[in-house]
């Protein structure tokens, strides 16, 4: 029987969890996903959230189905529906597509689907390894670290994006500190990394996201490394909204500011930034916060809004790639993305 | 008898009334102030906000000692205990010492404190419709403009000043929008700006605060207009934490970028931005929200926190200054300060 544990998903004896971020961190709640509409309302509803966990998570769904007995059809129509829960992720739609690749009605195999799903599972740990290895140098001993959103355990099957960067230097004894975005709406920085910071008791100091700027104009942030949810082939790439903020400020202020992402999460059909939709998400999540700690509105009632979940930073921003293989300038970047279309 | 009716206070019929802003835009409550000690209480506890209100309404606090029949020593009294509500308020203490000034048992009179009291409630009036005048013309058909924290009738006697310009704009005809910053941690753009911009039927969209760079790379912001709560002769300015990015961004993007402020906030004797102090407040209030809409924390319980509450923006990404006088750019500006030194 296949097994897996990580910090945000686990499949045990058939039975797939998710721990709900929603609930994080005054809370460690583990919530069964027993059908592809349970993962669809998870993902939905941003308790399984973090492109690569989103599609490990949807991975597993989907070996779920076939443990259940389900055949083809079943499967395919849970891929469909599983499919749709976010439509910014490229993750999502990759590893779905890679689980069904080639299977149709007559040779579908469920040991072929399985073994499909824990090769995703397996390499997702393993391409956080990578990632980590290859920004690790980037982080020098008493370095002060910026960071966005939530990149790490939580937002993958392994040690994270960005966060693995962090991580692994602070493994090597570099004596780092983090400064967390808090990352608004909806609080990924404060509510996530911070508790995955406790845990691993990195030193960290949470900020809004509007004082940045001000730390940085002060000196006091030497190095910025985000997560990505899709790389462009020119190494524009979208990620939650406030990078390109975050990415601006670095530039203004001569701080290297580095996107940290596996290779499956460039896409190669997507030539630049400006072709990667946007998704825009409920007003009620400006307007205050909906979440475990509670439900707050403090704007008024049919208050107009604007919230986009991602925006894109255009290449010329990012002093280089950090992806699982290497550390990539945009050149070497831009030949390896000719060389694997 | 004196009158005098606002956005946020009133005083009529000798009864003193504040909007109590704590519970703004949710309900819209007007809490009698009948003594000294209810004043300080309003202050103490950010029903009254906005450095030029509470100027106001401590001096009108002060009338109604007067008009109750209070003598030398019960107007002392008054202005020393509402004096110490908000230490850090320069505007506050400056009027109390303005109404006081030269006054002792022998030569105190009730209709002098009056007309002092009624001078700076009618000049904080008339300064503010200074401001809007002299910035509505940067202000073209047309035009989206973005703001940061709360600089309207919820913050002065008069119109305001960031959103008086805005407003003066708007009353000329222009067709305009405005971005409003909900301005973490204390959110008096999603709370107070916003509830502004609806009364007075100007279209807003609400945005957090790290979306404001994404929408000016898609160009959909023209101008900036910000207050300030001290300017330095030269140019440098504090205001709300988060003006400083915006600064940063709007410089980025080719955005004009201005400050609003009255005289009275150009401290003559602070040659530059660094001499200005910053003052740090609790944790708590970064670790989620405080308010009458409820209290929520979000972050871990002893999460280490950053939380300046201001930050100093230089000179150098000012497009102008607006002052109640006039439009300056920086050589005008210095040569009028070293002029009223």
């Amino acid at each position: 029987m296949e097994e897996f544990v990580s910090t945000g998903i686990r499949y045990q004896d058939g039975r797939l969890e998710i721990l709900d971020q929603q609930l994080l961190p005054r809370e460690e709640q583990w919530v069964e996903c027993r059908t592809p509409q349970d993962m669809f309302d998870s993902i939905f509803h941003l308790k399984v959230r973090g492109a690569p966990l989103i599609g490990v998570a949807a991975s597993l769904a989907i070996l779920q189905v076939v443990r259940q007995g389900g055949g083809f059809k079943e499967v395919t129509d849970a891929s469909e529906l599983i499919g749709q829960s976010r439509p910014t992720a490229v993750n999502l739609k990759t590893c779905l597509n890679r689980i069904l690749e080639g299977v149709n009605g007559d040779n579908y195999s469920s040991d072929l689907i399985s073994e499909r799903v824990m090769g995703i599972v397996k390499e997702d740990v393993a391409l956080c390894e990578g990632m980590g290895r290859s920004g690790a140098d980037l982080i020098e001993d008493g370095d002060n670290v910026l960071t966005h959103c939530n990149t790490g355990g939580l937002a993958t099957a392994g040690i994270g994006t960005a966060l693995a960067v962090i991580r692994k230097a602070w493994d090597h004894g570099k004596k780092i500190h983090v400064f967390v975005d808090e990352t608004r709406p909806l609080l990924q920085g404060g509510r996530l990394t911070t508790w995955e910071l406790e845990r691993l008791n990195i030193p960290y100091t949470l900020i809004t996201d509007n004082m940045a700027g001000y730390l940085m104009q002060q000196k006091r942030i030497n190095k910025a490394f985000v997560g990505s949810d899709r790389i462009a082939t020119n190494g524009d790439f979208a990620n939650k909204v406030g990078t390109y903020s975050v990415a601006v400020l670095c530039k203004h202020h001569d701080i290297p500011f580095y996107p940290v992402a596996p290779w499956t999460t460039v896409d190669l059909n997507c030539p630049e930034g400006k072709s990667i939709p946007i998704e825009e998400r409920t007003a009620d999540e400006v307007r205050g916060v909906k979440g475990a700690a509670g439900d707050l509105r403090w704007s008024p009632a049919d208050c107009k809004v604007y919230n986009p979940a991602f925006d894109v930073t255009p290449a010329k921003y990012c002093s280089g790639w950090v992806l699982d293989d290497g550390l990539y300038n945009l050149e070497q970047f831009k030949a390896e993305c000719a060389k694997r279309r």
